[in-house]
């Protein structure tokens, strides 16, 4: 069976309610410094999958399970979001 | 006039081409002990800027010149990808 290439996006951020001492720095110091129309900052890890899977779930299902399995976040704190596309295989 | 609140994210990465050492070692010691169909894995930065502004246009073009005044990423080696959404008030 010939497998799909997707791209994976995780997203691994603090969870609402946690403090988040990076993105309340940057908004301190970088971006009140620029503008005053910024309410919060929040700061976060991104990482990009490229998967071979069968499907877009099985995709996702895959990165759900690395993030876990490897403890790529602490769920005690970070919560984390999954995106899926399909590679057009050309670069951007 | 009455401003909306825009959730707006900006992910810094690597350009295409260039090294990412936190994404081969992730790619080798992680992700690579758990699963043999990811091809590559790609770091960046994510940064979740909640926003008011007039359109969502105005919010991302703010987001846009923050990012380059303020360098928070290095144009030579770096790639920003903004996205804009509605801010729907609550939180997930």
């Amino acid at each position: 069976m010939i497998k799909t290439l997707y791209n994976v996006e995780l997203i691994i951020i603090s969870k609402d309610g946690i403090r988040d001492p990076e993105g309340e720095t940057i908004q301190r110091y970088v971006v009140q410094k620029s503008t005053n129309n910024v309410r919060e900052t929040r700061a976060g890890k991104y990482l990009l999958f490229r998967i071979e899977s069968n499907s877009s779930e099985e995709a996702q299902e895959t990165v759900k399970r690395i993030a876990e399995e490897m403890r790529l976040f602490n769920p005690i704190v970070h919560k984390i979001i999954i995106r899926v596309s399909r590679s057009e295989g050309s670069s951007n």
